[in-house]
């Protein structure tokens, strides 16, 4: 049977070190997908621990997504569970990861499933295309618990004009979660942390020069153009494919810096090939004049184990600039972004642009590494994807046992936090919103974010359904079958 | 003797509610400075409350700098809480002012005189230089407890995306506060929050547009130019003189926008006259495309009762555009300060840059809020102006019963966190600097904040003492001693 020696514990409460040790054990592969855990009677009894320390351990493991119960016949060590394990996505060294070197972790709450999504399940409307995030995921007790330690312990640096790059404390914890989930090999001192992915744009801009020309993919986040427009930066749009960006058409582009997202190009969810990558890297280093920004943003959101390693990692040149956000993993109202600079680009930011202060919140920043130091950010991040998993479920089944299960075809469903949906329809996307507002449902159809809509575009929903209640998604079908009625009673 | 209807608290704990109604007397001129309070005992009797009641109001009180306790005579209303009264500084009508309409306030703890400033008193650097706060006079606890609140209610608006211009909640508690405190009039929907001046300036220089030349002052922040220079906005340099900027020279300029801080021209700490203020909005309204950027960053810090009311009150051009922030007051690394536009501007803001999301947290916004609802940052701000106060005692104190006092001269002690002194040496500003340096001690001087150092500029030293512990001081005195020694000597 599975044994530890609790003498190691060093502090940390006996469910918590028990917790730790099992999923330390499903990370290296000790533990494999599907074996079935001792009963907690029988475990309590051989490590001679209480029953209800074994049950804490085992509810962590559940809520963590690395365990699952099976109702009669107890615990197993959860499919999901090999994505983190040794040969899984992200070809991490097991060995190299040690959480029990972690800071003594706090008591941890009870953490009960989300009750349900969106701020108010009984209001008319519904909000297919917010990106607020559940109130009852974000562990509110948590994090006012750390808030409060982190001023109580009145450290100096607090109550000082923080380095402009942000927290070395934070920069630590930031780097030590890219090298465990993403295999990156990061310098704390090549960290700028930033107050929104936004706010470290305009900083790369500034960075990379007047004579920038972005190219950014013809489907994408418009308000990109809407910062560029407004620093007066140049951009080009480039094709994107279910591969990515067209390699060949941003060569043949006046742009000498690509925007892209490997990981997740929205709102489509294409994931750049291995091939597709090659060719951007070879773009880059044709030119000393060509760099990368990788808008990592959701990547930890994604439920494929298929997840290549961000280009940052493979770039020989120095030129790829790296960004990920907060704000989508934790919650929207933390205005916490990072970006990660190759050394070079870091020497001219320093020289250049280090005068700017940092413009995040020192008490936030303390609090956010020790939210993440402490595994909370983790567990976080597991259950918001087993929630998202089950809203995908909920809104597949929802219109697989609707009227719009005849004209509805599902695509891109592995995308975080929205999926798309084609409709065999001829109304045009203008009246599909315009009636979809009427029934107070506010919802974006993929020409949104199409700089030219063709009829490839066409005709395609985007639910969001991060702030989507559960209760209100038999509404949405509704009002969906009214719009579509006459499609569906010809189909 | 003073009576108040305890009836009427509306469910505040009773010395808070006594608190509120005799500061609120101060306030009316009611309770004259220098008026004796009653005895604890026989106040208690007379409205039949307990002594440890009357105990808690007069605590408060005194830490908020309306009373003062003379051993052995008892408690009177302080010289300075006169700056507080209706006929003071602002002309404020007291009839507008309800704090008991105010929310339930929480309790307050007791708060202890600062123990001391400066992070690390037995270290050996001083820092003279600092922008830092004591660690000792932010109430953390306060802060704590209000987050905790802020968390706990759990209110959706906090999950969400915030408005681009700040929580409502904040924007409503910062424009009743302008309004008590500063006699502005001024619509929340017009005030834009964000992660701190530099950034709020960035939008500044986007809302006004790429043929801008800002006119600022020839002495002054340099990061101002840092901004301007990364920004790519022209800038013209303005004489200043002890009443501001000189109006002639500005108009002469190619300047179509003026930065000014009539309240407190740093570091000079010049005020701008009634007279050089009539000059300045003459000079915007002769011409439509000139603005004023107001930033009145300290202003809340000055000890005289002699404050003009803002600028942005007396123009009706509607091209003044005020700044202000919570970094100087609060805490620097809490990151949040605010502009407020004219309508027309605000007009043109919301068309134009709406698009860029709020940079601050909306848990601190909501923290933030609470905190000045509940009266917390009027107090912090009397506890922070006492401190100065003391601090600028301790140094001139200390300079007059020094070697120094032969030889320096202090200028412009009025102006918040710093003085500047003027030596009588010939040792070049520089070897100065270097020797301080040399001994562990970072100051700066009068030069490094001018664009082009004159004879006049030469030789003053810019002692900021919000980062320097009391028990620094002493030796602060020695290092500059050895500096000059030699002018010393000569004296």
């Amino acid at each position: 049977m599975i044994t530890y020696d609790f003498s190691q514990r060093d502090g940390l409460p006996k469910y918590e070190y028990l917790f730790q040790c099992i999923r330390e054990d499903i990370r290296t592969g000790a533990l494999k997908p599907g074996t079935r855990l001792p009963s907690k009677k029988m475990l309590a009894k051989h490590l001679s621990i209480s029953v209800s320390t074994v049950e804490g351990a085992y509810d962590l493991l559940v809520s963590g997504g690395y365990a699952e119960s099976r109702p009669g016949s107890g615990f197993y060590i959860s499919k999901r569970a090999g994505d983190y394990a040794a040969g899984g996505a992200l070809q991490r060294e097991p060995a190299l990861r040690k959480p029990l070197d972690r800071p003594q972790a706090a008591p941890i709450e009870q953490v009960s499933p989300p009750a349900g999504l969106g701020t108010e399940p009984s209001a008319p409307g519904i909000d297919m295309h917010a990106n607020s995030c559940s109130l009852e995921l974000f562990p509110t007790d948590v994090w006012a618990r750390i808030m409060r330690r982190v001023l109580s312990d009145k450290n100096p640096e607090l109550f000082e004009t923080v380095p402009f790059n942000g927290l070395p404390k934070l920069r630590r914890a930031i780097a030590q979660n890219l090298y465990e989930f993403k295999g990156m090999q990061v310098d704390p001192d090549c960290i700028v942390v930033g107050a929104g992915t936004e706010y470290l744009y305009t900083k790369v801009l500034q960075l990379l020069g007047a004579s920038t020309v972005i190219g950014i993919g013809d489907i994408g986040f418009k308000k990109l153009t809407d910062i560029f427009m407004a620093s007066g930066t140049l951009w080009a749009h480039v094709p994107v494919d279910s591969q990515g960006i067209d390699i060949d058409a941003l060569a043949a582009s006046a742009a000498n810096v690509a925007h892209v997202s490997p990981a997740n190009h929205f709102p489509i969810g294409a994931v750049m090939s291995a091939e597709r990558r090659a060719q951007l890297l070879s773009w880059l280093a044709e030119r000393g004049y060509r760099y990368i920004v990788e808008d990592d943003y959701d990547s930890e959101l994604r439920f494929s184990g298929r997840t290549l390693p961000p280009l940052f990692t493979q770039d020989p040149t120095g030129r790829v600039i790296y960004l990920n956000t907060f704000s989508k993993t934790l919650v929207p109202s933390l205005r916490i972004s990072y970006m990660v600079l190759p050394d070079a680009l870091m020497d001219i930011y320093r020289q250049q642009l280090s005068f700017y202060s940092c413009t995040v919140s020192s008490f936030e920043q303390s609090a956010l590494a020790e939210f993440i130091e402490r595994g909370y950010l983790e567990r976080h991040i597991n259950r918001l994807r087993r929630f998202y998993d089950k809203q995908r479920e909920r809104i597949t089944e929802a219109i697989r046992t609707s009227g719009l299960a005849k004209i509805a075809h599902l695509r891109e469903v592995n995308v975080g936090t929205h999926m798309l949906v084609h409709i065999d329809t001829r109304l045009p996307d203008t009246q599909v919103k315009a009636a979809a507002r009427r029934a107070g449902m506010h919802l974006n159809v993929l020409a949104d974010y199409c700089i030219l809509p063709t009829a490839d575009t066409a005709h395609t929903l985007v639910i969001n359904f991060a702030s989507v209640a559960p209760e209100q998604i038999g509404t949405a079908m509704r009002i969906l079958e009214d719009i579509f009625a006459d499609d569906i009673a010809r189909a």
